[in-house]
């Protein structure tokens, strides 16, 4: 998330109550997870094995649970709970705004876009021309939707990402990571029925132009869904993956979070994707393999009683 | 779809830009997609490929993309676009129809038929007696519910059928086939909360009388669902699949489209069926095999470890 | 469920039709399907096989379809349809009470607690403080929820249990267990988008305190899930089944119907839980296993051509 104007990093140390070590003038312009972070930016790290990542990326504000060596042009601010402090943060700049209406002042509807009754549409939403959206669609504050576009019924766009530390030492264990980022679909796109596209923790969740999903489809926070793919019904996506350009995602396709599906890969019905494939082939299983090794494995599990024959006859 | 009064072959041929060849005093009296034609149909055909069985089906009216020879009794309209041309004679007899109210004026509801707060129902629409609708629940313009059917909240009834056409050579690259048909749902059904039937792409989906779905069910354009089903959460049934009388399906399966599952079968939870398998008998895996068959594979799946050990024992 | 006040089983007795035997001086405090009786409670039973087990329970006024010994202290009301007696009786005392508003006036909200346009609150809901609920949820009558809770758009709330007896000899086979049970939330739970929880047919479902659901999760009748725990999106939890605390799981896991799964077990993507699993392990697969056997076994079948080959090439 990008702030609508620069903070002070001093302001910050203030309001969460954190030491400032390293340049005391800077001024912070968003925040975001470290996955996100670009220049400006405050980001946050509570473990000791990812300081390095964190001092080293684009972060200029880093709230941190040690006083380590600021690195040159960047602000340190040590807090005992950087995740609580990054957490106040974003509440503050992102608050909730309660809606008392189903289409909100504040929602911007293009030429030609028709509503349909029972649709909810939350602050600051922007939806461009041209666009169907059905009965009963839920659309959350600081949505961005394209031209063209149709969202059937019962679909909910921009629900809180999926996020949550674990803090063993209480009764009620997880504490949530306050989501800042949206959801950007782009032109051309078609949402079937029934799907969730939850926003990103502090970035963009994005659906690409022409790409169309089928009913009952999960899009997880941060996911980023290319042009052109096509999802068939009850297909899940794991927060942050990239799913390129013209993928085909078959029928109840579980796909994990933090990883790639290369250009133009076709993944089979049911087939779950737990790392990194390549584009342009052709996949089936759980986890997922080449779809052709995969049917002759499938294959050679029925001979294995053939196999037994042949080794015990011998004897 | 059946249109409301027949029209006439030069009407179309004007409407659509199209060459007509062949009876030219021919009269339409619906349109359809191959799969579901009658006599005094539309359809379309545009790959070579399929040329014979769209000319020799029951379609009386062909959208063609190149001139032949026209069968007997019937007309061609030549097109350099027979796709589109069949979607803009689907969109110019069934307009969308925009709703401004929650319960369409044009709806019938039946006696002792009740509907709870935030239900839409759209324009045509038609429920019978002593149905059951729950809050947030969906239907869209032209869909048929008998007597004594319960839905449950969050479900969607009608939204379009998941079919593309693609068009490589365009940024966007997806052309929507769109939809005039309905969902037909017959007495006694009962359907759980957060499910979506589609609606058939020409045809009708059919839920038959005395089938029970539990919650999250996809139920794809055109499939036809038999009587006395009973279908587990998070079922998705694909596209124009023919589901026979009391079959029973267990949570999480999928069944791809265009296929039949015979009288009484059985499947067992998270089985994939991909091609038309019989009734009866009892069915398990991804891709689904007979039940004791399968359970007997896992278990020489086990005992590789044992098959190996005895074949290297031996050198 | 609990009558608000105790029954005589002499009034039971005249509204289903049924005979008296044993103790005619009885008060029924309570009905409840056999997995869930207590003291006070009427049960039925209409298989012999079930008979010992429903007689030697706790209930205390079993309905019955043949005129058994009736044990000490206890009521028999002999009814040729017991199913249907009992039903009966669920229907007098849990009638459905048709809503006109989308929140009850029955409905009691906690101080703090915000709910979005679009929410359903049916009658006699208990709703704690500093809830939010947003857009286009549904909660059934009789759902009570504690403090804290989130509640994501889409989602349902106390739908009824999917359970049916079968009747082979009607058109229409099956009849419905009508449910009586409810949902409770604890403090701290919080529920994604598109989700379903159903109500018990006799008890409780139950989510514990600080348990929190990704999108699309299904949650059957009486399931009792524990504390902490951590649910992906898409897993479906089958009734009655126990999830005992800090238990994750992860995206479109199954869970089937009356078993547990013990304190801490995590349960990678896609598995299905056909039966009890022990706590504080990992695993995978469907059917599972422990998750490390589960992967050696793929490694295994990855060797079978290697073991055909070894043992072809030794003729």
């Amino acid at each position: 998330m990008q702030f609508d104007k620069a903070v002070s990093v001093q302001w910050l140390a203030s309001f969460t109550g954190a030491k400032l070590v390293g340049d005391a003038d800077q001024m912070a312009t968003g925040i975001n997870e470290i996955h996100k972070v670009t220049k400006g930016d405050i980001s946050f790290v509570d473990f000791e094995k990812y300081y390095d990542k964190c001092l080293n990326s684009a972060a200029t504000i880093i709230i941190i649970n040690k006083e380590v060596p600021c690195p040159a042009g960047k602000t340190l601010l040590v807090h005992d709970d950087p995740f609580t402090a990054y957490v106040s943060i974003v509440k503050h700049f992102r608050p909730f705004e309660p809606a008392n209406k189903m289409i909100s002042d504040s929602a911007v509807i293009g030429e030609g876009t028709h509503l349909q009754p029972g649709v909810f549409v939350g602050n600051h939403v922007i939806i461009g021309k041209n666009c169907l959206i059905h009965p009963n669609v839920t659309i959350y504050d600081h949505t961005i939707i394209g031209d063209n576009v149709v969202i059937h019924s019962g679909t909910v766009i921009g629900a809180d990402a999926f996020y949550f530390k674990r803090r063993k030492d209480r009764e009620s264990q997880y504490d949530k990571l306050v989501s800042c980022g949206r959801v950007v679909i782009h032109d051309d796109v078609e949402i079937g029925a029934g799907c969730t596209i939850d926003k990103g923790v502090s970035g963009d969740t994005i659906i690409g132009l022409g790409t169309k999903l089928d009913n009952h489809i999960h899009i997880g926070h941060g996911a980023v869904i290319g042009k052109n793919c096509l999802f068939a019904a009850q297909v899940g996506i794991g927060g942050k993956a990239i799913i390129e350009d013209e993928v085909i995602l078959w029928g109840q396709v579980g796909v994990s979070k933090d990883l790639t599906i290369g250009k133009g890969a076709i993944v089979y019905a049911q087939s779950g994707v737990a790392q990194t494939i390549e584009g342009g082939k052709v996949y089936f299983g759980s986890p997922v393999e080449d779809a052709k090794t995969k049917m002759r494995e499938l294959n050679w599990i029925k001979r294995i009683p053939e196999i037994w024959e042949r080794l015990t006859a011998k004897n």
